[in-house]
């Protein structure tokens, strides 16, 4: 068997490095080094290298025996930009993601829907007040992207009664759907849609599409996720949607520019709540388990799963 | 066809009223009175009433003609009690609240462990910080009542991942659990679980269960969810438990005394969550639908839906 090497390029390298030894993978010898000089030696052998998108991308040109780069996130966008080499094969995590989103959009919704919120402001006060609300069954979901995630999602909401729409590239069927359209659609279906979930990738179809315009068709009181790119949202057409009511409630994972800086207006809006992109997390673990995978697939020259097109950007 | 009878003794009664109107009852006579006078002569000569159980058990004396009464709620303890008769047909109203009760459920679970309250306060002072979290998919659920509510929190739960375990009178297996034992497993099982929701109906068997003895069975940090019958709490014992980490958050909707009295400590506990029992909520829409099928029923002579077995209470 030929022999490979592997170098982590993760903030989580050591943890990497521990369950990697626990691992099959024959033939692989593992680089995690810590100086520079041992950084750049490693990076002229290396031909799998294992890290956050940012980290690799920083990389990606001194890596003179890449073949094969094992991003540990969903979103690779900064991969592709056009500085970027593309004469490797790209593996993505998908299919891991799916549980961890779908208990985010789950756990943010019920508690906007049954007002938690508002129960913890009347319990400091002892207030005994039962405060009317609706359930999620009957209401309808719009989800853009009906890839793994998006599926989990549906799932999810069909399990909690609800109808689940969504906006796909292909407009193709999809598992726990029960209608798909193409981005042609999307102003149309907005209007039919409580809660809009947006899971899209970075890709040039899908920036800057939640702009004033779009906001226009959303039906007013609608509660807006966005777990997927925070390019996909003009944040000030969004603020101003939020303001006059278009969107009811804005559940953002995701920004334009992460860390979302200290002086955007979202942070004081009542009805918006952020989180610090962690919907989903990579747990080293499951990466580990899945590289594993993946390292077979390579030194047999199988398809390898999440194997990323350059040209579609996922 | 014979004729009945039905008085309307919720706190409704307008907005039933309306909605019996147009459901398809023949042979039925409808009264909502307002008046005393009116109200004592409705009850000579109504065969069914339907209302809130406390609002039967205050007039369960003067209903002369009664033959069957229809609560509008789950809990119909009230009216099982030893001073109440038990001469007539009496149905609760089962099958409706799993969906409801299961959103409360998991929406108090998902904002837990997914820190809603920690990130909330992050956002007040615009910080932008991950906390670290863990999935609920692989952690086990004990649920204390395996009926229609039980089974879709059951449901809900598999959807997520979790192990469900179930504890009933009889033991026996349960749409959605993956094992389910009688009361006197509870010790061993509560070892097991991460989670522990009590659904349970007010019963010589369940008042009192969750004493002091029984929270040194608990797992320290479970989840602990009442969604069934305050009484089945000792809230002096689970105060205690509460401060001493044998329970890590408990999440409340039903108390021995409602409203929970200004006074009780439970307030005031940061890992409380008091919400004024309303994990689930009659409908009427949903429950004259129900009153419907129950009527044809009743006039043809069938078991009707929901049918209280008054030695069991429940």
């Amino acid at each position: 068997m030929a022999n490979h090497t592997l170098l982590l390029l993760s903030q989580d390298n050591a943890e990497y490095q521990a369950l990697l030894k626990q691992a099959y993978l024959p033939g692989l010898t593992i680089l995690a080094p810590e100086g520079e000089a041992d950084i750049r030696a490693a990076l002229a052998k290396a031909d799998i290298l294992l890290g956050e998108p940012a980290r690799l991308r920083a990389r990606l040109n001194e890596a003179k025996a890449l073949k094969w780069a094992q991003s540990t996130y969903a979103g690779v966008d900064v991969l592709l930009r056009g500085d970027c080499r593309q004469d490797y094969l790209l593996t993505n995590i998908r299919g891991i993601f799916g549980p961890l989103v779908s208990e985010y959009v789950f756990g943010h919704l019920l508690a906007l829907t049954r007002h938690l919120r508002h129960y913890k402001a009347q319990q400091r006060l002892h207030n005994w007040q039962p405060i009317p609300y609706e359930s999620i069954h009957g209401k309808t979901m719009l989800i853009m992207g009906t890839g793994s995630i998006g599926q989990h999602i549906a799932h999810t909401a069909k399990h909690f009664g609800m109808t689940v729409l969504g906006i796909s590239r292909s407009g193709r069927e999809a598992a726990g759907f029960d209608n798909t359209y193409q981005l042609p659609a999307l102003n149309n279906v907005l209007s039919r849609a409580d809660v809009v979930v947006s899971v899209m990738p970075s890709t040039p179809q899908t920036r800057g599409l939640f702009n004033a315009a779009r906001f226009e068709h959303f039906k007013p009181g609608t509660i807006f996720f966005n777990v997927g790119r925070g390019d996909a949202v003009d944040e000030g057409a969004l603020i101003q949607a939020l303001r006059h009511g278009n969107i009811g409630a804005a559940v953002l994972d995701v920004f334009a520019s992460e860390p979302l800086p200290v002086a955007s207006p979202l942070w004081d809006m009542p009805n918006v709540v952020i989180t610090p992109h962690n919907s989903g997390y990579s747990f080293p673990a499951q990466i580990v388990t899945r590289f594993s995978r993946n390292y077979l697939k390579y030194t047999s020259g199988k398809t390898m799963e999440g194997l990323v097109d350059f040209n579609l950007g996922y």
